[in-house]
């Protein structure tokens, strides 16, 4: 397997983000028999990717090759893999390695996203034993941008018991937030409410499955006519201006509102100690999905025949895509697809 | 009962907590048959008094009678009350009535602290029907300061599964903390971590039944040495400069700190969504305590003859004890006493 090549969108530096990433070759990770090489046939492009692309949340290691919502085909399997053949379509989300030690309070309780002693980020991160950096993969479609957006909106929606009997709200309705609307649906939440700024996405929103829309520079006295309506928010926007305090005013007395977006500085507006008191209310946060969130999730998204709402664009596009994206044009995810998948031996090259 | 005066330690304008409350005679509620009139021998002194008397965290109704951890004698019991009779123990804390209808979300589920149609307090508010305004009474000690400080951390603990298994830190070692600390080890938890500035309070902390102590001031890297370590954590203190980042580094994955204290303005430290998407955290707010939870934790203190560590003082020191009080001194609540209980009908004048 000597002849297969790695090539990628590659970010040179913080331009990268504004439509400047540059195709070529990079070095992957060392081989070793945990690994599986995936020839990529569809990504995501996910908010974290133009985080990362202008080294928003953190100074980047660049090149990077950014994409974490990658679906394609196994193409070389190590002997140690258990659960994966050459052929197979496989998938690839945000994280790519934690500690998995029988030990580790996080990877022994099904919460592998929250290992504190080994984090591998799909891109931009290094594995240990000097096996080298992390790149990802700017490269079928419904899947991919679930592995990350999907999953950052599943796990919070399940681990609060989102189903039957209970009220959601999802604030801000764009890649994470069309997918909390989906999932809250399929979850069998009695009530879903999208929230956003705008009246112009109350339709789209309607037709994904929500009850009620709120838009709250057009509704008035939205957080008094929804007082005390929701069990669970998923906030999927983050902003140190937005209207956290409203927003709260929504939650039923121990109800939670789960912050999942962060934008460069994770900036949050601030809090006022009375109105987590009053309400009995909890601000909490939630990062993407463990594996076994993500295998539940695709096996409810193929039970209940979810299809995101996706736009595909040709891998060789992502400059214009990722510009598109950070211009909030998405609707509401973009997956760039790989047309030279399946004519491997001829190379990549787009 | 046409003889029963009411006189109390009245609080007139902002100055009456420097020591400037005046004692004389007030107009209780209107009597009705669902109500009990109390010779006070006991009463705690909460941290709430000093921020209604100097209309910290809202412009107080004056006069106002402060006083909400009360206990006493019935000596007048209305014709609708059912469980109270002529020369019962009973005793008040911060909340005297709220709807209390089946319909209600709140209190037909024990959640009577969080009702949103009638929130009477024990001083300072308005009955319904024109009943009058509700003056509290600045008068067994050990069982008054539970009524609201006691309650009010033992509500979060209970109510986040404090017991067996769990590690619990307390932010803040006085009148709230110190009970928090009582509380957690009655109910069973692992570990429990008192979290003061100051190395002065330790000795005080491990005597209490704390398992550990940390001084934030005085301690290295004590948000490092101590990363995930605690299940809960209830937070008594409230300032805009606490270092509530590093208190949120403390707790395990899917932790939570549940904020209790609240300063006049409610100012609370600016949170960074990175602190809580990484660790799966929950920051919460927790009002006092229900009826049940009330009864609950007296009978656990009577069932562990938890001692609350307090100081008696004569109620006709109550200003030199709110000054005292507002300058840290006390050890760690103080009881004021009616040196007249028991001797009605030559009047309770002190």
């Amino acid at each position: 397997m000597a002849d297969i090549k790695f090539e990628g969108w590659l970010g040179h530096n913080p331009e990268s983000v504004k439509g400047k990433m540059e195709w070529g070759p990079f070095e992957p990770k060392k081989w070793t028999e945990d690994d599986v090489d995936i020839e990529i046939s569809h990504c995501g492009i996910c908010g974290s990717d133009l985080h990362v692309l202008s080294s928003g949340w953190f100074p980047t290691d660049y090149p990077c090759c950014v994409g974490h919502e990658i679906v394609g085909k196994a193409v070389r399997v190590g002997s140690k893999v258990k659960h994966v053949k050459v052929g197979d379509r496989v998938g690839v989300g945000a994280q790519s390695r934690t500690c998995q030690q029988p030990d580790c309070p996080e990877c022994s309780s099904g919460n592998d996203t929250y290992c504190q002693r080994l984090m591998v980020g799909t891109y931009g991160s290094d594995y240990p034993n000097n096996e080298g950096k992390s790149y990802g993969g700017l490269s079928s479609a419904d899947a991919a941008p679930m592995l990350c957006g999907g999953v950052t909106v599943y796990s919070p929606l399940r681990r609060n018991g989102c189903g039957p009997g209970k009220s959601v709200g999802v604030v801000g309705v764009g890649g994470l937030g069309h997918f909390a609307v989906l999932f809250a649906k399929a979850l069998g939440a009695d009530k879903v409410v999208g929230i956003s700024r705008k009246n112009s996405k109350r339709d789209d929103v309607l037709k994904l499955g929500a009850d009620e829309y709120i838009a709250t520079d057009d509704d008035q006295d939205w957080h008094k006519t929804h007082n005390r309506s929701l069990d669970i928010i998923i906030c999927t926007v983050n902003s140190a201006n937005m209207p956290l305090t409203q927003y709260l005013a929504l939650l039923k007395r121990g109800g939670e509102l789960v912050q999942v977006g962060a934008a460069d500085n994770g900036d949050f507006p601030k809090i006022n100690v009375f109105s987590l008191l009053t309400g009995g209310i909890k601000v909490s946060g939630s990062s993407t999905g463990a594996p076994w969130e993500i295998k539940e999730m695709l096996q409810l998204a193929a039970d209940k025949k979810i299809k995101s709402w996706i736009e595909e664009r040709p891998m060789k596009e992502a400059n214009q895509a990722v510009i598109d994206m950070n211009e909030g044009k998405a609707r509401y995810r973009y997956v760039l697809v790989n047309e030279n998948f399946g004519k491997r031996g001829t190379s990549n090259k787009l």
